[in-house]
């Protein structure tokens, strides 16, 4: 047994970071948004790109390797996934959140046992109580990382418009929307319905824009508000999505008394995220999104399907069930 | 085809530094050291490594999710793998590998993007010409280099030890030894050879400290010597191991014609990396760590068995092969 043993798992994750910041990189020096014009060689790509000679062939090649690029003939394409996710062009662009990953967390994740020692978030909101509050008051910032969470909610909301018995209501509406990434999803899949994005007031224009370029502005309204001050809007079905795991438990439960508090009798709410699996053993994505959390956070955390229909129960939802969703989101619906 | 693709690739590679930071941070902490003296529970293993409570069960949680830990009815254990690798306690301890990497490459590919730009390097030594002068004058920092080294290089030494047929010759070198984990791997498999570690002289009470815990004293010198201003010495096989890669193509050339100099007619030389595969598409590993060099060295870069065999045959050597090691490493073997 001892004779089998190597430590290629234990490099393998421990120089994930190497893999990263290749694809991070590429994306902020725009190299699939390149690539998506039409395929090209290293001298080309190097020259459009700013890339020193010492260095593209080997970034270019790794790229390869890494199964994020193809070459043929010694021109460099985009694989089909990165020329759908990752050229800025295109409305199925989920790059926001690489960019987000790149600029603000592999900087603040540099600090992980500093914040592992102290419980303290570690980035740039470090001094602030409130990170959303910093980003808010920065229109630049607050493009930047509505962005992002389009990136992470895209395949999220699809699965959503498609699994969720939409038949059966008329009206729903986003809690902390972003851009509007979710309403407009199950919007486009089910012409009946009416939607709402709710969030601060800030996001007005950045929503209505978006829900615009789709065609989509007389099925969604923008709704401004404050979760911690106002109360929810009244619609057949509100969404959380990646809200919850922002905010300590006392938060998360009067956010869901809130939802329940607006929902008519019969209501639904559902609530989706990188939901921990139930023996907190199998999704890494989520317990390390958890980490992001205490790194991004002063007191959120991710949590289970269970632990949320604990405190859904005892928000007063009647039932619950989790579904998964795409990758490694799954929902939580609740109804009243 | 459209509706089956998802972004799921690209946040999994684009999320890596996440996953090997939480390993970064558990070999710094001394998680796995802590857990080879028993398995412990969260309440203990937090008291023990000072792991706040907000942190403490994510994290691990996440390294089992990870398959670096095990999970038992509330305790935590290591796996088979970390029990091996990463207690500090143990001759089989890769772990300065980690060390250096959380300590030192993690920040430096945070410039990752200055580097494709620029062609230079990014370490702390970004100022000065040469690395390994820095890292050689402080004896803290050479001592952790060093051991990164052993880590790196234990599952290429135990496969060189095994294909290479030893029997036909009776002594070698190790050129740029490091600690000695080649020269003692090798001389512990094959009682006929006697062997030297080829350092800078800084490094000889570290090789002989090492040789001496290996009770290999009496078969392995060390030999002073600058590999730049002094010959290569004298020995039926020579070897060097993630040398090459540390700098630029003049001094690759210069170097290997030092080394036919120095061996006899039918002598050996072995070079082992990372080697890139010749067609630059498979060994992400390698690709990266040619990147890796473009960070920490001036012009080093890593490079194909092809390549390395051009370059020896334009030193003299009369014939060569390339066979894999372990993990990404594979050597070129050259007879003069």
């Amino acid at each position: 047994m001892t004779a089998a043993l190597t430590p290629a798992h234990i490099f393998k994750v421990g120089f994930g970071f190497w893999e990263a910041k290749a694809l991070l990189s590429a994306v902020e020096l725009g190299l699939f948004t390149e690539l998506a014009k039409g395929p090209a060689d290293l001298h080309t790509l190097s020259r459009r790109l700013g890339l020193h000679e010492r260095a593209a062939r080997d970034f270019l090649d790794a790229l390869v390797a890494l199964k994020l690029l193809e070459r043929k003939e010694g021109r460099y394409s985009n694989t089909a996934e990165t020329e759908m996710f990752l050229d800025r062009a295109k409305p199925s662009y989920v790059g926001g959140l690489l960019d987000m990953a790149n600029v603000r967390l592999y900087g603040s994740w540099g600090f992980l046992t500093e914040a592992l020692k102290t419980g303290q978030n570690q980035n740039e909101g470090k001094e602030t109580d409130d990170i959303f509050a910093a980003l808010y008051a920065d229109p630049e910032r607050l493009r930047g990382f509505l962005a992002a969470m389009s990136g992470v909610s895209l395949g999220a909301a699809q699965a959503i418009a498609a699994k969720f018995p939409w038949a059966n209501y008329k009206s729903f509406a986003d809690i902390g929307t972003a851009q509007g990434m979710v309403p407009v999803t199950i919007a486009r899949a089910h012409p009946h319905l009416s939607g709402a994005g709710y969030d601060l007031p800030q996001v007005k224009p950045i929503l209505e824009e978006f829900a615009a370029k789709h065609g989509l502005s007389a099925r969604i309204k923008f709704l401004p508000g404050n979760f911690f001050t106002d109360p929810l809007p009244a619609a057949d079905v509100l969404i959380m999505g990646h809200i919850l795991h922002d905010w300590d438990l006392a938060q998360k439960r009067m956010l869901l008394a809130k939802a329940h508090a607006a929902l008519p009798k019969g209501g639904a709410l559902i609530v989706y995220e990188a939901l921990i699996d139930d023996d907190r053993r199998e999704n890494a994505f989520g317990l390390l999104m958890s980490l992001n959390m205490l790194i991004e956070t002063k007191g959120g955390f991710d949590f289970t399907g269970t632990d949320c229909q604990g405190w859904m129960r005892e928000a007063g939802f009647a039932q619950s069930r989790v579904e998964p969703l795409a990758g490694p989101d799954s929902m939580v619906v609740a109804i009243k």
